[in-house]
């Protein structure tokens, strides 16, 4: 095996807070061990074209309290084909790069596969996403940010809701996972929360809405993009079930994937960008970064993205038993 | 005129940061000034139904920081019937209330006119709303709390917006007004801010984003949700223009209405909470007090309501110079 | 064994963020479960002088999001004495109440073990602190907002740091643990953590510093205050060894216990607090409700405050390897 | 008058978030005027050493929501000899620069009087400082952060004082000013503020302190860094007078500079940014830009330094009606 002189790291698919904290980490962990470290920019679009720059301490200074990504993300529909991956694998050659670091989510991952299985060339990936769907770690990069920026944004509209005795419906992201869901919901108070993992069950909204009545004068249901039937349909239903309430809606939409990093994922950035770097080093590849029970653990890109179903019954139990 | 001993205090309208802090203002004057305070329940609707509290210095202790109204704010229907207002009077009566301190926004002002008209009670407005819309007053309480609000969104939406290169129109709120949008646009960097008062020129827009965009990765367009076409159609012309743009829209929604108030709204609310007693005690009524340079003036409802254009010129100028 | 039908729940020590989610989750599982709930006031000096309110679920509504505790908190010298303890029973006994929840560290599962040996009431604990300083769960509840207080603190500090070229010596909360200085350095990037865990190395320190000094402008140095020198001393003696350095100490105080529960306090103290319900009713007793790797686990109160040393090694390289 | 082609800007004094914003206002305010831009890094010190970069519109993307001060600052002893005056005079010289906008407090603008006096150099001032402390405009640019900081941490402080029914003495900044401190008591709810501009009179406080203590279970006094006796004698005073108060006291240090400006900062950076450009290019000099009742007005620097009192006897009047 070719002994790892430089490396470089990118960022790809949806930013989510905490990717400049691991950049960062990538970056000093690597100059740490006597490495030279590029930054890829664009995600696997600058790796096609090229768009590679050289890092230095320095030019990850005071950046692990910033949203975003400074290597900035696209989509590439290039790297998508055989042609893209070997004009890609041109530039890491010109450049003398020996090895990678992606952080992302499965999309990412995916794509490493393919580049490993095509030019032998040593990836190790970082868990970047809010979504926390990804299998091989606890929690995501980008995941307890987003949670907290929903919570934040929620307490607000309890606010307006207590005031005028209102119910919202709170549409939160998360296209294939109710996790934001799930804990935004159990941190706000909701009476109810609405995932795409589990089949919905109106009558049993319905009745307990009419039940803890007397106990609320707002209720909040949190109910996830990837639900069946999204926020709107389900304000609608509440309202036609309950015509005398007064029903409203917010979509939070992209401020849940901006601000700074929580203290949470900072550290979770860190400690996966310094075990990348020395997972390289120990000759691992292919494999994704992550903490499980405190630990750094790894785990092979085809299990990481299979979307392991962490939705803990013991969370969905406890917002029935806290709406009272 | 009779001597005045016993006031009664409530909340109108769409709640607004601040609120509390008004409340709190009203009750501790008043008390302050050997009144009894009471607190009328869910605006004029708890007026006409007599949901009306004694209110002493220890109900309002540690609100002054909190979002919404502890008094809790409502439409009332029937206090615009002749016979609504009648029963709530006959309830102020029941009770020996001898003034009321309204806080609402044009709305609630109307409604207190009326009632005075008829029953020739005293009563003082406080402006409560965040679209900062009335004349007699600088700035209404929670305006700048909402404005605050938007710029943190934002700050969250140009992170995203950086990381991908993205154009994003945000709507904000103001429906007849735009200066949330316009100072929001001036404190987040938007590129253009669209708002009811003014025509818009998209060939002007168009023209700006062509030019300034070697200067610019991520570019954020305001757009107050009175504009004429609202963000979606101003996002869907600009996509049509720039087909290579990646547009996004985000409408922020009910999170501008809640959250903590600002150190601003607080001493707006504070000093006019304060200002409100003292002018019912010297025999003002049908007044809004408000803060004009610093000084607490009072203007009569039926100015205060007539939506004086408050948009500086400057500021739209401004926007242009800095969004090179 | 006695059928468990009233239980009682306290907040006891010095308060934490999470405590209100903690007792609104005991007050409504404990309805949920057909249980009368009592809440005492001002922990055990409440009990002893029978301060005893009781709670439905209203009078948990709207509390998840507040900072410190509704039912206060306070020491209590007189529970400290048999007399005290005999005279905190009566009350118990009067009021028919068959088992307590108490909230909070290690002097208060210390209370509740003698409380249970004297006068064997079923007593659940759980952990209430912002020191992550109990055995037998991961976090504490009130540890994660509290590190991200002093991170927001510290990012403020490092934005004046930054444009004054100066170094920063803020001391943070641990009198006997650097587990807030540690992670919280982490997340700010700190050049050197403090801890009284681990001897201070200042040759390691000093070099470090003069090693770095290229590749930034600011520094900061995180000190717990357990540390044995206090920050004070740590900026004097960095002041000596770098006579032309601008250094400036920071100490943050009492804001590091307040301020409203990030997420993960919620849903800890959420989960928590429903657990520890359950477990009385299964006839658990003297031990305190923990989440290890994701999973309720009870630990005896002897065993839970026993301090064990969660310092990870791990944590102390990333700082080193990372403030390059 | 030459025609003014070049012009540079810097920061001066102590941080105040909102600086760069004025910073970017100032660079693209000159751009769309036609002008050259140059950045003097470190205040005055890089004027004297010739620490100056060329500024383009793309070198102030992305901060305006920034703390701190991109361009830094620094105190400069050499500005202050004739020498040193002479050298940064050179250096402008040598660059072509016609004329500067300094944004500061006193200090700096008393180094640009004279720097004027001697070199004739035209000089716009723009105020940035957390102290308010200038006649000429009604706030500085920094004010309303630091204020809404203060009254952040205070919100904290409450948390724990209540929960723990505390007295708390927060000593805020304010060197020669108590308009910090008077405006974050009025937010806060504080029993007492003490400032430098009025005597104490400490029997009204004790005797206030004990009318309002049924009312209340916690309280803070804010006292401002200048008051005669400091935030720690004011609380042992108190502690002696009322023994078994549980006396506290926070002093909140060098996080009141810090952070990310509000959205008022932000857009009085950018009015004043915007007019001192166009103020250099209509012919004045020696002269600060500032608003007044929302219009931008210019006042000499001679008297913007004279500390004009801005204490507002109606705030301390405020301050003792709610303290109730």
């Amino acid at each position: 095996m070719k002994k790892i002189e430089n490396i470089a790291v990118l960022t790809s698919g949806g930013d989510a807070p905490g990717m400049n904290a691991a950049i960062r980490a990538v970056v000093r962990a690597g100059i740490y061990n006597g490495l030279n470290v590029f930054g890829i920019r664009r995600g696997y679009d600058g790796l096609v074209h090229g768009d590679i720059i050289p890092m230095d301490a320095k030019s990850v200074a005071n950046i692990i309290q910033r949203g975003g990504t400074v290597l900035k993300t696209a989509r590439s529909d290039e790297f998508r084909t055989y042609e893209g991956r070997r004009q890609a694998f041109e530039n890491i050659q010109k450049l003398g790069i020996d090895a990678l670091v992606v952080i992302g989510g499965d999309g990412t991952f995916t794509g490493a596969s393919k580049f490993i299985e095509e030019f032998d060339i040593p990836i190790i990936g970082i868990p970047g996403t809010i979504d926390n769907d990804l299998a091989g770690t606890d929690f995501t990069i980008g995941y307890d940010t987003a949670i907290n920026t929903v919570v934040d944004a929620v307490d607000k509209i309890r606010d307006t809701a207590e005031s005028h005795d209102r119910l919202f419906v709170v549409e939160v992201m998360g296209r294939d996972s109710g996790l934001i869901a799930l804990r935004s919901g159990i941190s706000t108070g909701a009476e109810a929360v609405l995932i795409p993992e589990l089949e919905v069950d109106y009558d049993a909204i319905m009745k307990r809405l009419d039940k803890t009545r007397k106990n609320k004068s707002s209720r909040i249901i949190i109910v996830a993009e990837g639900d069946k039937e999204g926020g709107l349909v389900v304000a609608e239903k509440i309202q036609e079930n309950f015509p005398h309430y007064d029903v409203r809606v917010s979509i939070l939409g992209h401020i849940q994937r901006g601000g700074k990093p929580t203290c949470m994922d900072r550290v979770l950035a860190s400690r996966l960008g310094v075990a990348s770097v020395e997972a390289l080093l120990e000759g691992r590849r292919g494999e994704m970064a992550g903490l499980i029970c405190g630990q750094v653990q790894f785990t092979p890109f085809s299990k990481a993205i299979k979307h392991i179903d962490k939705i803990n019954e013991n969370l969905t139990r406890i917002v029935e038993i806290l709406s009272l």
